[in-house]
């Protein structure tokens, strides 16, 4: 319920962008945007806009409720209680309980329905590993945390394209031979179910991305488009979806081609991310897709060289924040029909 | 010399795209474009101008220095011997030595300087094999024409970005196998000659791609990248060029990471095709690199279901043109220096 209550942001690493993020899309953007805080050190914060020059009021508070009453006029924080203080551009592994318990509240809160969705700040995992956090990346781990066993599904979504890669972070070789039928069936359910319900398309149009160079040319050029990918599509084909593909991969993003699918379902980590970070990458959301709660996320890294120093750019973080009450209320809608 | 010769075009596939795509260029583009003559029919050609009820004048030459005479005034056409009759829409074998014969004497007139460049319309492979084409692609065709034993390069060139793939017409994973250290060095080398040499650029910018996600992330996420990639751009680096790499597959494409380099060396087809393709997808234009003569051509194929239609975009074709003079001119100043 976007209008009654509000999104919970997490700190991310420290030492990276996420605190001046936070900071520029309140003081910059509160007036466009739903009622969110974050769970953070307000004294850290503080110290990053006091380096800064920056004069933005900041207020701890105890429970979500709080944020929406003071949002206007301050940034709501909610405190930790782990130590979050660290050095921009230096992370270390003094503040990764700190990093963690953010997250980790944030799925709580989330779950218990206090916060309409969260938006997590990138962080840097390998500070991580010795506070006991053993996952591929920050999604695995808020799929364990909010537990039942869902495999989450990364799309990528901007103004010009939602894309959804089948593997993520594995070796090019290791994503060809991840690549099955039932993989991609599996997925492109998932797909068109968030379709639906984050994104309010009643008649949901996918496009299967092809493999090799011009899909195969009808397994002239490699047989996994004609023989992999095209019985998923027959498969996930059905009454009030349209299912196209496999498209040759290079055809797939031009801007004629945009127009015919909702999104794009492709066969391996950059052939989804080139394209949308070629196109949009200042405004490009990562949206966790299979969890129960909703979960965005700017499409950055942690910055380290420039953090500490302003020069970042919120726009991708103000999108996701945007992004997830978007999603929220279309779950709402979604549900009450 | 691009003042002194004009430019042949080919005629490609006459069931296809081509022979509107001249006429247009020619009608709509004539006033900004260096002077050309096409290798066709002319009485196939006044027949889809007929046709489509356009009024333009074609005249028939018999060498190719008529068509700076008259190119003000009409569309010059050198007449072929064989026979190119066709159906739009409807490729046949019929006009199969007619295609050929187009393609072959343009590179006897590019080879004897009587054109200044090749500006090759698209084929249609499958109806070529019975009449000898036994090659990959019309890039391989033109290499052994040419003679030398030179592996051509593709490089697509368009305003925000030039992309060369290491492979292009191979399944995926045969061009993961393809990647050996000493092949990004030769291509390497190649680009940073031909951006020198048809750019006029003095101290051109290579960036060559990873492979793998985030470029393999030091190995965790697959070893091609530090093991075959980053040796290769040790190789290459020397005075007079900067070289850099391997960068992260979807950071290399973003608005900010295109000013930084003057073409990006790509570890297969669609790494390359992708991006080019989504920004400036009717602006693309294919340069063989690594012939003796110049030759562009249009980054589309001969669009079947709307030829004869008077609907296909001459844009690239025009850019063809206008690119091959450019490189011409290039090369020219380049031997005089």
């Amino acid at each position: 319920m976007p209008e009654m209550t509000p999104s919970v942001l997490t700190m991310g690493e420290p030492a990276g962008i996420g605190g001046e993020l936070t900071l520029k899309a309140w003081v910059d953007f509160r007036d466009q945007l739903p009622a969110f805080f974050t769970l953070d050190d307000p004294e850290g914060l503080r110290a990053i806009a006091r380096s800064l020059n920056w004069d933005i009021p900041i207020t701890a508070i105890d429970e979500p409720g709080e944020a929406l009453r003071i949002f206007n006029d301050a940034l709501p924080v909610m405190p930790l209680r782990e130590d979050a203080r660290a050095v921009s551009g230096a992370p270390g592994t003094a503040s990764a309980r700190a990093v963690l318990e953010s997250i980790e509240r944030a799925v709580e809160f989330t779950r218990s329905g206090q916060a309409h969705a969260m938006i997590t700040n990138p962080i840097q995992k390998e500070t991580l590993y010795d506070a006991g956090f053993g996952f591929p990346g920050h999604t695995e781990y808020l799929a364990e945390l909010v537990g039942g066993g869902m495999r989450p599904v990364m799309m990528l979504a901007s103004p010009s394209l939602r894309v959804v890669p089948l593997t993520v972070h594995v070796p090019l070789r290791k994503a060809l031979d991840a690549l099955t039928t039932e993989a991609i069936v599996e997925q492109g359910k998932l797909v068109i179910t968030a379709l639906r319900q984050d994104f309010g398309i009643a008649t949901p149009r996918l496009a299967v991305a092809g493999l090799n160079p011009h899909a195969g040319e009808n397994g002239k050029l490699g047989d996994e488009d004609r023989s992999v990918i095209l019985p998923a599509i027959k498969a996930l084909a059905a009454p009030g979806v349209e299912v196209i593909g496999p498209v040759p991969p290079d055809a797939l993003f031009t801007p004629r081609a945009r127009q015919k699918y909702d999104a794009a379902l492709c066969m391996y980590h950059d052939q989804a991310l080139i394209p949308i970070k070629a196109l949009d990458f200042d405004q490009a959301v990562n949206v966790t897709l299979g969890l129960p709660i909703v979960r965005t996320s700017p499409d950055h890294g942690t910055a380290l060289d420039i953090a500490g120093k302003g020069l970042a750019d919120p726009s991708s973080l103000v999108c996701s924040i945007r992004m997830a009450a978007n999603i929220s209320a279309s779950r709402l809608a979604f549900k009450s029909t």
